[in-house]
């Protein structure tokens, strides 16, 4: 940039190394935004879906966001502890994160509240919070004074209704370890077209084993979707130049030879490549930190 | 908050008292995504004007954002000196304002860019830098100084294209000061309708001192304008009920009796009441700061 | 105190909770202040216990500093994870630390550096590092990487003479676990007389098993001792009043009844209470720290 | 150093630049302190001036530190706007100026205390306070609104007592300004033996203008003298090599050839050249300040 001068007084605020990121974003003054749009009490499904939806566009752009939990009108990012993102850089992480997701929040906000137009542009605020890691315990209490500790979701004071929640996870190209489990089914749109469709919106609800697994591919299939992919790509190659970002799975993947490919394989997954899914399921007991190490490594 | 245990690892991270916070936007690969919008090269006037009416929506939320200044795909808010906005906050006020400007600037989207359909969510990063108070000089050097240190503008390395850019402050609604000569005489809408005009959207452009001055109101009349009010109405009460969030103004006036009417009328001028207008003038120089003392004060 | 408005400017610094505080103090220009005393080269004994005496000095008026470790003219203290020290505050802690150490340097001096008067007073800096918990592994390459981080020390690049260096400690009171192994069997004072001793110090050297360890009361018996001791006391009693630091072990022990006592056996030992030892033994190897769990627990 | 792993957990932490820098040493628990020793209360003269000598002793080693104001047992010092010590790093600062304090504290107490033996070794918190610049104004009571801020005295809730409290600043080589008026007639020393004289410290006192100037060598003349200057010598080579410290007046001063001289003579004086003297004048009027414009330039 021309303006050198503005660095003199930008100093720098780099996040402790190997510590566990949470980038937490919450709705500014969703009681009045929900209001006005109508919102079924207490959970209006789309615009829970249109949530998770602006959240994987989170995870879509920052592959070292490898999960993310969201409730009510906000949403948590896991960045790894290894991460480099931005060089650590708190105001970057912090901003970009809430940018990417209002954006997505906006932008999909016609495919998810259709019939509802939106009066005003809504807006979140977000923060970054550190946690240095924790003691990987095996039982269930240890696994839970971690999740409490990591999401700050304290088990004994929330309702089995919110403990549900959403959860987004990477499963991995190669349909390791957990992965097959949670590949969808179908391709899903928005579940539930809002008060009247206006557009031919085919209903497939992903058909996961029991999981309340949902797929990627949010976007109605036909023109629509062929417009979301060529965004996808859009969206895949926009960090391209930008040193501080890390590559993109997708990007990587393609240029990998059988040598790397190789590599890769015999590397435990960690979580950064492959498709984004969103859970609907229990994150309070071990089963779903067992299946996925790598969110914890 | 539910989750209280968050609080012990979440840090305060307040911004010295008394001290000039700027908070600068900048467009994430905005070169691509103005590839792939095929903006006019090297400034494509409906996406100028798309940014600086998301700076506006900054601006109309947050009172205390006396100042607005951008170019190409970045602005840069000035927060007054006095302000405790959100207690001063840093991680609280980078994020709220790039969020409010990455979604204003996909809600008004189409208003500007008629006939070129978004193709992927854009978003934007933030950061805040703090300015240390500077020696208020007489001479125009000083000045320049001044703005040099404030906004990282250094007028010797700009083209004189640059050196208008656009700058938003609100005029006093007393009609004080330079307030009149900067009053719109009529209302204005994105200059110039993108392409192919969809809207019969009428060219009514701001009739100011030759000062390239620009109304407030960018929305065309009509059913779209009515809209646009409604809108800032829910905006203006969007705070209502967060402590830290000052006043709105609009809010504020209508609640004052003669008495404080009075009171106000004797305090000078603050800068965080009165409607926001474009500008496309030079700031270098004195005339613009001598006019606005409130902006340095 | 009476200034207020100070309080206005001065900001928060908390550190980040639960993770390993290590504040490390380094002579200032110490090339030039070892030559100007004449300091043996490579290592001076007297200058060398001198800095473990000021060491000592930090571990006995702030309980949790668990341990230290010394060589040349640095030494690092590790102040437990769960420390709430000055309400974890980055600058009290680490003024004070550096502030104990200074000041016991010049104080003991005369006591370590007989016949060779003072030129000029030292300085040292301070800094405060943060570590986030390390996984706990099992074989001696995991503690060496955890050493590695928590201490900086890297056993590949350190010399075997150096691998020694000093290690402060506490023993348990109740001398449970290794604590009797280091238990002083006699009182050591500076065990070697610099140049031409002056006082008849007896020569009391700790008669440990084969650790190197070095019994805690450094200083000659007699008057000397007797005032090290009413000023061991008036050390200890410096701090009561004072919220923020934690009661201290001595004062605290006299003051429980059996019943705490009892409740205090069964817990496992902290190393917050105890006498503090110096040890000149390796810290690379797994057994220093199986014997210490404490001290990253 | 040695230990590189180390350097990626210490985290950067600049002062924002231009901005005054006050770092304020507090003794710990001095309650008890004055107690043991019996200090005469409210106000113990040798102590005072054993504080003061504390003081010159930062100021001689740190040359950006441009005056010392103190009173109880707190100093506050009061580094340049433009400084660049240490990087402007926090914590380098801070325990730096704490150490430097406490060292000769320890150090020069015999020089004071006479007769009074030091119990127990004292020490001292510190932070660093940033004060943004400000308004320059023309009558006193913007003058006593800097100094509130400056140093965070509010003159209306302080006794005239202690509106004296001891000021260090130094005075130009060339004894320009208001230089002369403080330059000390004599040499000073402890102006009162305490208790019972041991060495025939002879009372030399400043006989300054009836400002309460206080020359800057309080050390007696003699061997003790000649000690002080070899001691001086040695702290002003202290920190050659350390390219972070800005050179020393005195070694600067020797370098200069003609043309630098003139050069410098042309330059307004700075405050970071010349000896320093203790003042016990009033520092809330104009006056005080009118004549050291370099304070707060
Ligand atoms: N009706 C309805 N309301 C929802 C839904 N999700 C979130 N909300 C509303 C309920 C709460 O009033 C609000 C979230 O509470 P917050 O504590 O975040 O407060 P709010 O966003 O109003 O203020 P804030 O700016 O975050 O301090 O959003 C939903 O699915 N349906
Ligand atoms: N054609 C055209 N391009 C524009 C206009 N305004 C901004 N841009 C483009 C030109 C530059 O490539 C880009 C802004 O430069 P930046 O230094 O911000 O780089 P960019 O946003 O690509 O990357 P970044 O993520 O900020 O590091 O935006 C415009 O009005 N017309
Ligand atoms: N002869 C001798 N010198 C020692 C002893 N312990 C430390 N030193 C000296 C050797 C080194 O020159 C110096 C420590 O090196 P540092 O890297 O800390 O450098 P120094 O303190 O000179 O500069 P600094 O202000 O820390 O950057 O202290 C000792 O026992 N005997
Ligand atoms: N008798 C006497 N006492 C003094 C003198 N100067 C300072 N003191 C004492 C009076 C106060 O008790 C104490 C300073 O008050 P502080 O607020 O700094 O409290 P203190 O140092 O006890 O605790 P702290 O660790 O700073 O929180 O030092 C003096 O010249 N004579
Ligand atoms: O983004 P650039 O490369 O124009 O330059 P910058 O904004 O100073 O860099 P960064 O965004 O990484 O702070
Ligand atoms: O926003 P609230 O009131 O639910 O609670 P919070 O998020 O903890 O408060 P803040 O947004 O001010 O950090
Ligand atoms: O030390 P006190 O109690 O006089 O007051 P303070 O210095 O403001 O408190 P702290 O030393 O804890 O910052
Ligand atoms: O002091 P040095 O040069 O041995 O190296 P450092 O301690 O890492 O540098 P600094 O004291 O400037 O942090
Ligand atoms: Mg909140
Ligand atoms: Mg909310
Ligand atoms: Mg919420
Ligand atoms: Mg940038
Ligand atoms: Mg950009
Ligand atoms: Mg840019
Ligand atoms: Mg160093
Ligand atoms: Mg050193
Ligand atoms: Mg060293
Ligand atoms: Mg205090
Ligand atoms: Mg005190
Ligand atoms: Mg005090």
């Amino acid at each position: 940039s021309r303006f050198e001068y503005v660095r003199t007084f930008e100093l720098p605020d780099p996040l402790l190394n190997n510590t566990f990121v949470v980038c937490r974003v919450d709705g500014r003054t969703f009681h009045k935004f929900s209001d006005v749009h109508e919102f079924e009490k207490p959970n209006d499904k789309p615009a829970l879906d249109l949530m998770d939806r602006a959240a994987r566009a989170v995870m879509d752009e920052l592959p070292d966001v490898v999960m993310a939990f969201g409730e009510s009108d906000e949403y948590s990012f896991l960045i790894r502890r290894q991460s480099n993102l931005f060089n650590r850089r708190r105001s970057k992480i912090n901003s970009t994160v809430v940018s990417i997701f209002t954006s997505a929040y906006v932008f999909y906000w016609p495919q998810y509240m259709t019939n509802t137009p939106m009066q005003y542009p809504p807006s979140f605020d977000g923060r970054v919070v550190l946690y240095p890691t924790e003691k990987e315990g095996t039982d269930s209490k240890d696994k839970n004074e971690l999740l409490f500790t990591q999401f700050g979701i304290n088990y004994n004071n929330i309702s089995p209704q919110f403990r549900k929640g959403s959860t987004l996870v990477r499963v991995s190209p190669e349909g390791e370890g957990m992965a097959e489990s949670v590949t969808p089914h179908g391709e899903a749109g928005p579940s539930v077209p809002r008060r009247a469709p206006v557009s031919p919106a085919p209903e497939v609800v992903a058909q996961a084993h029991g999981d309340g697994v949902q797929g990627e591919a949010d976007e109605p299939g036909g023109e629509a979707e062929a417009e979301a992919e060529a965004e996808a790509e859009a969206v895949q190659d926009a960090s391209v130049g930008d040193a501080e970002v890390e590559p993109k799975a997708g990007v990587e993947k393609k240029k990998l030879g059988w040598r790397e490919k190789k590599a890769k394989r015999t590397r435990p997954y960690e979580g950064i490549t492959g498709r984004v899914v969103v859970l609907h399921e229990d994150i309070i007991g071990d089963k779903f930190w067992a299946l996925r190490p790598w969110l914890l490594s």
